[in-house]
């Protein structure tokens, strides 16, 4: 009888247990920041890979906040497309663990339909503003687009990260759920091709006999690292140790004026992504412009859905 | 004492009961095809909303084969665009449920790539071949592309699907997660706004006093039905009642040809989504074109990974 009675016990408290970290794991809204463990590396398998995050999602996984943070910083204005890139670069973020958005607008008041749409995703984020100065928007010729943004997001992270990763993941682009799982373990910069870029069709680093031993890209100007915003990420604490490390107003030598300002840093100290670079987990997709919508005709469709339709259109 | 044994079986019972339903969800991953109940309305709130399916997604949400199923097909074509397009689209297609991705490639061989993809997913797919008949590929001036694709794509439904809602979606069209929710319980054809079409910015059913009242569309021509490819979704039983209905290679006409073939049917007959066409939840996005890459050089690189990356790139 006493044993049937310890059994059932055991078996409840187990269940317990159970159900316990079913609403641990429920309940981390919260963004915790942990200290990824020395030589923790990129798991493979059925926790991180995409076939895991499909419809059935199991509910004993590990719990996210033991994952690096991963701060992704991207730029953005307003023009016809921009609710539907932020839409589209949303759900690939949706499906990452242990996520954090830094949406940071080039605009002087902050868009309320981005506002909402970072809401709705039910992503960790900060909607933040950083247009970009009058002395660079006047100027004639290539425009420094980005650059405040970024800075922005930098400053955001060296006042409230203490570890993980950041990237740069530009609204426009297209993003392998893979590159996330890889980059979240980067100790100082990592890097990875980026397809679509120049003629060549990709930019990367070259890598022979499994070593860095160049870079591969369509432009490279006399830059020391000649590669795309969208091919590199870096530690937080990497970027704690270097207070002056900010990326230049210098159209086209952004990602290289930010690299060099990192330094120490040589490219001898990349971490090779992707599989040793073979493999494309990012493309530096462009989408088409549109011109701003035509006037509607009031006197012909004022009471009609029309008018609230023109109101988010662009 | 018999007390404390009753009341230890019930809550072993109970918790059996809630890890049993939770392993029901785990375990369904094949596809069912339910018939929705009269009256079954798209619900709101938690279970659908898109903050819902957040990294922190419930255990106990209604098992997804209750939906009704979801066909979405796609026609895609090789260029340097296509692995990048379809990523960011499986990414949308990996937050909605009950879902059935149909692939079809304008081609006489299946892009191994393609299909890895779609396998890496983890998305309930279909991946067929439709290649574009010599006779049009011939043709000068715009050609009906992708109609090879759709109509493959409607007859896999008729030989395999019985209930639920097909809809085509373009490999870089961009889809709010709101729409799979409403198109869903699509009864016969239901439509909505499409954003970024013609100088006019969107194409959308004109609503007045909550009726349908005519078609607002940047290019009118005479069509009965001027709406986007993106702009409808149909019914699977509506479309098996009218084994004719198929879609023209009519460069221009696609969609108002194969709207017309589902008769009977009048515009007036439109079930009408996004609140009564007041929002925008699809846009007509379309990514810049690249060329094709340029060769690599062999000489210089025939021992690092550029040789890898080249076998992947268009």
């Amino acid at each position: 009888m006493y044993l049937i009675i310890f059994i059932s016990a055991s078996v409840i408290l187990y269940q317990y247990q159970l159900s316990n970290a079913w609403l641990i794991s429920q309940n981390s809204q919260e963004f915790h920041v942990l200290s990824p463990k020395t030589g923790d590396k990129p798991r493979s398998g059925s926790l991180f890979n995409a076939s895991s995050i499909s419809n059935t999602t199991p509910c004993f996984q590990e719990p996210e906040d033991l994952l690096p943070p991963l701060y992704v910083i991207t730029p953005t204005y307003r023009r016809p497309e921009q609710l539907a890139e932020l839409t589209r670069l949303s759900h690939t973020l949706m499906l990452v663990k242990n996520v954090f958005w830094i949406v940071v607008e080039d605009a002087t008041n902050k868009n309320h339909l981005v506002a909402e749409l970072l809401k709705k995703t039910g992503l960790k984020h900060e909607h933040l503003l950083a247009p970009m100065p009058e002395l660079y928007r006047k100027k004639k010729g290539p425009k420094p687009r980005g650059v405040s943004n970024r800075n922005r997001g930098l400053q955001w992270i060296r006042q409230n990260a203490k570890t993980g990763v950041f990237y740069f993941a530009d609204d426009d682009n297209t993003y392998d759920l893979q590159l996330f799982t890889e980059i979240r373990y980067t100790k100082r910069v990592s890097m990875f091709p980026v397809g679509l870029i120049t003629k060549l069709g990709v930019s990367s680093p070259i890598v022979r006999n499994g070593r860095f031993s160049g870079f591969y890209d369509g432009w490279v100007a006399g830059r020391k690292f000649p590669v795309d915003m969208a091919g590199f990420a870096v530690a937080v604490e990497f970027l704690l140790q270097r207070p002056k490390a900010l990326m230049p107003f210098r159209p086209g030598f952004e990602e290289d004026g930010f690299l060099k300002s990192l330094e120490p840093f040589e490219p001898q100290d990349i971490e090779l992504l992707a599989s040793n670079c073979t493999k494309i987990l990012v493309w530096h997709t462009q989408t088409k412009k549109n011109e701003p919508s035509q006037p509607l005709d009031l006197a012909k469709y004022n009471s009609t859905n029309l008018v609230m339709l023109k109101q988010i259109l662009v």
